[in-house]
């Protein structure tokens, strides 16, 4: 097992190495390589003292330092599917904010097992991470509830949770599916279907919520006949469930999906029963994630600043962590629709 | 300054915590929350000792186990372009075969800047972190050098150095290119022009070598004037080489791109001059990232077992972890073509 070892790769210079090394008391070194207590010692033996630590590759241990501060300077970033190209910018955000600071990410994937949440979580505070950024919130979170209960430093990233009291850093999903259902509606759609996402997740029950809501401001009608469910923001869902309204036999000229991993399930759909996107039907998507502009056809979609977004929410876990009477910060951030080759108007019929 | 402050978010439940409450010596917790020494307590004691100790949220200190053991359980995980679809899944499977071993990932993004590889590196080692896996390899790389000679555990992935003596887990480009140029061959193409990586990079100067190669392989002159060179794997290189290539007026029918990024950014230069892919111009990639299969059109490329490649690059490291005497190892994954829809037979001209 590893984690009996004792055999070491190769052993740390120490404070006694440097002392013994340049022939001072250990604490002489310990106050020349503080900055605040170094013009404690004459600056000849400081300067021999930093000689000597630097030849002998002396560093500050982390893990002292930590155990000192209680702080680890760490913090952890839970995802829930790595493989879903909005990540990686939004992570990187997070990481050039955090770097800024001299933090350092620890990131990990629950792959969608919302069962693997708690030990990730259970994981990554057993190494002492000062902060947890979780883009993996359900609205009733009990891995979350854990978390709060027990004090610990918190930002949620892209969903949120149905108590206000948790800082979190998302999209406004509301305009942007209004954005979505408005354009549609002006190219002439009529009826109109919805691929909503998982309904125990912020992001798929407020963009169902605001697709009723947009379909009523434009007069149009939100058919439940035309609403398909789905268990998770994936490819394979988006198409089973375009495959389902199919199955219902109530005509529609396009499709407003829940995000962009659903709306290219759409796209599969659709060419499988040999309809075109969007001569026969017309689909939109949300997030504007990578590569969705060289899809066949380009997406149009809900754009959201999945950077920004990353470093909203480093930023915000930053001021918890620098005080923690900070009152929790919702940031709704503005999405746009970018319009592609995926939606045009509908033929007549 | 965040390191300069003392006062903590909460504070942690200690040994001597446990022991007031259950009213006996910090030694006898210390030996009940001790596995091994457990036994030397009696039952009752144990009993409410672990009750105690939970009921109070206490945690074994990671900073004291690490200090103890010298080390930290974890890894760092640096990726040139965490942009680059291709690594996610990568990421996934080094997470994977970590967690595994009880250890976990601190990830880090050099966003292709070669400057910044050394800063984040150092970061990571002051860190402690056991070892490192390193996708950001240069073929003569001064920061891999300094790790060596330090002793630090190291595994490459995806590129490797010129020297032969660290162990790493790579695609064999040879085999990878040999097949796209066979494929390109087979349809009846003679002027196929490459658009090679990074010549400072091992997967551009392998595949580079590789092309010319596989041409004489195939009865085919390998052409000057249809190679360019780029500077990053990028879609923005790959358009610029390409456009490159139009002003050269040498005809071309086929282009073997060095990656899939570089490839997409041939199809941007095939568009933008009027032409059509693969009517006019067949296009092939390399690495089979995520979403080429959706891409206009579908990308044949040369598919590397990306998740493998993660797994077999922390399995690599453990082992070097559990034992430092091993010899390096070159592990070569098999790479498969793909054939999709940018490849097609030459318009007779």
């Amino acid at each position: 097992m590893q984690r009996d070892k004792k055999k070491t790769r190769r052993s740390r210079a120490t404070l006694k190495d440097v002392a013994d090394k340049v022939g001072v008391h250990l604490s002489t070194v310990s106050r020349v390589l503080n900055a605040k207590t170094r013009s404690m010692v004459s600056q000849d033996v400081a300067q021999r003292i930093l000689h000597a630590a630097d030849e002998l590759g002396y560093k500050t241990n982390p893990f002292a330092y930590a155990l000192r501060m209680n702080r680890s300077l760490t913090v952890g970033v839970l995802i829930p599917d790595l493989t879903n190209p909005i990540f990686p910018p939004i992570i990187r955000g997070i990481e050039h904010a955090l770097a800024k600071m001299g933090y350092t990410a620890i990131l990990a994937d629950s792959d969608n097992r919302a069962e693997d949440e708690r030990v990730i979580i259970e994981r990554m505070r057993a190494r002492a991470v000062d902060g947890l950024i979780l883009a993996t919130a359900h609205r009733a979170d009990d891995v979350i509830e854990t978390c709060v209960k027990d004090g610990i430093a918190l930002v949620l990233i892209n969903r949120t949770v149905d108590r206000d009291d948790i800082s979190s850093v998302t999209s406004d999903d509301f305009d942007g599916i209004a954005q979505a259902v408005a354009h549609m509606a002006n190219l002439g759609h009529r009826r109109i279907a919805h691929i909503a996402g998982p309904q125990s997740i912020s992001t798929g029950f407020d963009r169902y919520q605001a697709f009723k809501a947009a379909m009523r401001k434009q007069g149009l009608k939100a058919d439940d006949k035309l609403i398909a469910f789905t268990d998770s923001f994936s490819e394979r869902q988006g198409q089973a469930a375009v495959e389902t309204l199919f199955k219902r036999r109530r005509k529609f000229t396009a499709v407003v999906a829940a995000n962009d991993l659903l709306a290219l399930g759409c796209y599969d759909a659709v060419e499988a029963r040999g309809l075109r996107c969007p001569a026969d039907i017309s689909v939109t998507g949300f997030n504007d994630m990578p590569f969705v502009d060289k899809f066949k056809p380009p997406l149009t979609t809900v754009r959201i600043p999945l950077y920004e977004m990353g470093v909203k929410a480093a930023g915000c876990l930053l001021e918890i962590l620098s005080d923690d009477k900070q009152p929790p910060r919702r940031i709704k951030l503005t999405p746009e629709l970018i319009v592609r080759g995926s939606t045009a108007p509908p033929k007549a019929f």
